[in-house]
């Protein structure tokens, strides 16, 4: 493990990070709020350690970085960045504890979009947009991670994504991974754009529709309103809204396909074609279980009903309607929603779709051998065959992702917090989603949960965050005996 | 599919089942009951329908049963023996509906203990007893298939017990399906008769002795009382039944080794070792966690703690205390042992820590994987390596295992029934547990469930008791058309 390398990175990681939050800046002093001061002393501290770092450990340049490396830097940077990240919050007054600060750092930066803060239209507004931004730039983490990172260190499955990038064909993304990045990025970005637009179109102001942006693109969902989206209370903005949260949810190379002409490619990607299938059917199967119990119009009930589950699905967690007064069918939906997840290659979380559907595909073929004991059969995506270490490599994720679910749930629930809301909070934190049930759910926030709960939690958003095995490896003597 | 042949089998089952209902007859004729007609009109009815299978389905002597024949059998003959041991209580008027005696059949048979009994003391004492004795009878079925049917049929990764069978070592089971089974039912009755003995020792009368023992033995957890052993409020009788349920949790096949003279047999088996380990680890967790907060001195917390992680880790499902006011964590634990589930070859229910254990294991092995990326370790169980196909049918089974839960779960909670006790019950059912969380807790029983919901909770009780391939198998259209 070369430190020094790993520490010059985070130095040069530190020192572009030091440089966005002249975006808040620029908010701050426009509205003349009081995240000013605290906002350019944070920039300071951050750009300052940035170069302490780049000073002290000078390394050879490389061009390569092993397997360890790697996630040695994503963990590290990721961590790095939400404590960068609190500073305003922590500086600013924002939150009394460091710990708060960090958790809403840190829920930004994994996208998780899970809040500790009470009273969110009291805070300045220099300092909600840091909030929003940090989501966004969260996203645009995540998207170089799972298509152009994750491929090659060969982390939960995702080193299927690896032989997609060098394809001979011309169309496909571009083979290097600094281009990859730079062209999913203007994808993202351009979409961004596209959302501005729509929700300024419906009325939104500039302020708002930047901020609900930058949350609904990463699947973050944190709101500059305490009723979240809900605060809207309009027709056109919820469908603004689940338009882009489901473009969030799919993987970003179909949108450069789509982009460059291929309208097709989602329905060619039989990842994609699970998720829209999957979307669908609960939207439909809850529609109708709270028409009539909850809501008395049948619009009404596709309304709030879609919207909810896009919202879990792709683990964005805005919210417009109380979903613990929905029918529990409808409340056991979200909750699988949560660990389903959306795509790979999109900014959601969750154990996502592709793992989910190729365990099915498992399952299936494990029944097919008791009843063709000598057929050999090879698992597909679309018409590629899955190796069998990839196989492997997706069932240790869904086994760590369950078993850590369970561990974690049982720790929360030592520290005093109740039955439903400990496993609800940590389902809703590794899942990357925000509001889950109980003491978090839709209309609460996670500002009840005890100091040690909001450690754990924060370790959970970046367990899921990292796709675990980058996290759970730190945690592995060997990882850093060799 | 030899049709013929499975329904003849099914005949003989019949027959023998049928012959076993002069047990709870000598009873019901002690006691004077109004049990003995609906008794006697019942084995009547099974006897000659065995018949009537007998005759109608005459087939050629076979030595061989295919696998699918196997698998068939397997099920068709639970499902069987579940209608026809519903009879007395039907004939009886113990249930006013056939679901209910069904439901209180299929969970003795399948040795899960959930009831739908309101007033289980008012009953007459030869349905009582033959609501114990199915149990057992089911406890034996479960010896059979799990050391001596399913590591044929190659399901759940019960394989690794195949190639334990026909060992060369004089001293391990006799080789011979027949013999094995023998044997261990020998076994299962001895330890049987020490309970029986023990329990009349501390002044239990021999009926509630029998009833008790054919419900502990098989991790069943049927009491004759309503408030279930903590109707005794007897320390000697809470340490005797810990003490025998933790015999019913671990592998039959240790337990004749032992009898044979080794005593390390159990710590030289590791699946023992971990299950040990767990079962105590747990423990204390729990009694710590309530003591102070539920009682006040330490040898209650103890007695308490030790009762109910015992009694729901084998899956027995036996009462001593409302866990429900238990504080989050014990609860959690509580259900995460639901799910953990007793030893391979043992009667008890869940997950298996067989199958846990290769679950951390193969974990372990792909964060290994990503540090030494070159290095393929074996996993291995003691000193034998795990084959591939095992390792496979063990995630397979854990997958389907969690995706069946969460569905079943979902369509429970679409019945009107609410979060909690939705999942609970499903997690109790498929676990073959017995009692769960929220309105079929600890002090409830199943009653409240609506009719639909009681069916697709016996589906679950024969899911879990038949290792779900053996179940989920007759839904693959292929495995009946070939």
């Amino acid at each position: 493990m070369r430190w020094r390398y790993i520490l010059k990175i985070t130095g040069i990681f530190a020192i572009f990070f030091g440089l966005t939050m002249i975006f808040p800046l620029l908010f701050g002093l426009y509205y003349k709020d009081q995240s000013v001061v605290p906002l350019l002393i944070s920039m300071g501290i951050t750009i300052a350690t940035g170069f302490l770092l780049l000073i002290f450990f000078k390394s050879p340049k490389t061009e390569f970085i092993n397997q360890r490396e790697g996630m040695a830097i994503v963990a590290i940077g990721w961590i790095a960045v939400g404590l960068f990240g609190a500073l305003p919050f922590y500086i600013g007054g924002v939150f009394t504890t460091f710990v708060d600060a960090f958790f809403e750092s840190a829920s930004g930066f994994t996208t998780t979009g899970a809040s500790v803060l009470i009273n969110i239209e009291a805070v300045a507004k220099g300092f909600l947009f840091w909030r929003s931004f940090i989501q966004w730039l969260g996203g645009m983490g995540i998207i170089v991670l799972s298509v152009a990172i994750l491929p090659f260190l060969g982390v939960g499955g995702m080193q299927l994504y690896k032989a997609e990038v060098p394809s001979p064909v011309p169309d496909k993304l571009k083979p290097r991974i600094k281009d990859t990045a730079m062209t999913l990025w203007k994808v993202y970005a351009l979409i961004s754009l596209a959302e501005i637009v729509l929700l300024m179109i419906g009325g939104m102001d500039l302020f708002d529709a930047l901020c609900h942006t930058f949350t609904t693109m990463p699947t973050g969902g944190f709101s500059t309103k305490n009723a979240s989206i809900a605060h809207f209370g309009s027709v056109y903005f919820d469908i603004v809204i689940i338009f882009f949260m489901l473009c969030a949810g799919v993987n970003f190379s179909l949108h450069y396909q789509m982009l460059r002409g291929k309208p097709l490619a989602f329905w060619h990607d039989s990842e994609c074609r699970f998720f829209l299938s999957a979307v669908l059917l609960l939207t439909v199967v809850v529609s109708f279980n709270i028409y009539g119990s909850v809501y008395e119009k049948i619009g009404q009930a596709i309304r709030f009903g879609a919207f909810q589950v896009f919202s879990i699905i792709t683990t964005t967690g805005y919210v417009t309607a109380d979903y613990e007064k929905w029918p529990a069918m409808s409340q056991l939906i979200l909750l699988l929603c949560m660990f389903l997840g959306a795509s790979a290659g999109s900014t959601g979380g969750g154990m996502k779709c592709l793992r989910i559907m190729l365990c099915f595909k498992y399952c299936y073929k494990e029944l097919f051998s008791l009843i063709h004991s000598r057929a050999v059969t090879q698992i597909k995506i679309g018409k590629k065959s899955v190796p069998e270490d990839v196989m492997r490599s997706v069932l240790g994720f869904l086994a760590l992702y369950m078993g850590l679910f369970a561990f974690c749930s049982v720790l929360l629930a030592g520290m005093g917090v109740d039955f439903v809301t400990s496993f609800a909070a940590v389902a809703a934190t590794i899942g990357n989603i925000g509001p889950g049930f109980g003491l978090v759910g839709p209309v609460d926030n996670y500002a009840q949960i005890p100091h040690l709960g909001k450690w754990l939690l924060i370790w959970c958003m970046l367990l899921g965050r990292l796709e675990i095995y980058t996290v759970i490896i730190l945690l592995v003597p060997k990882f850093w005996l060799k």
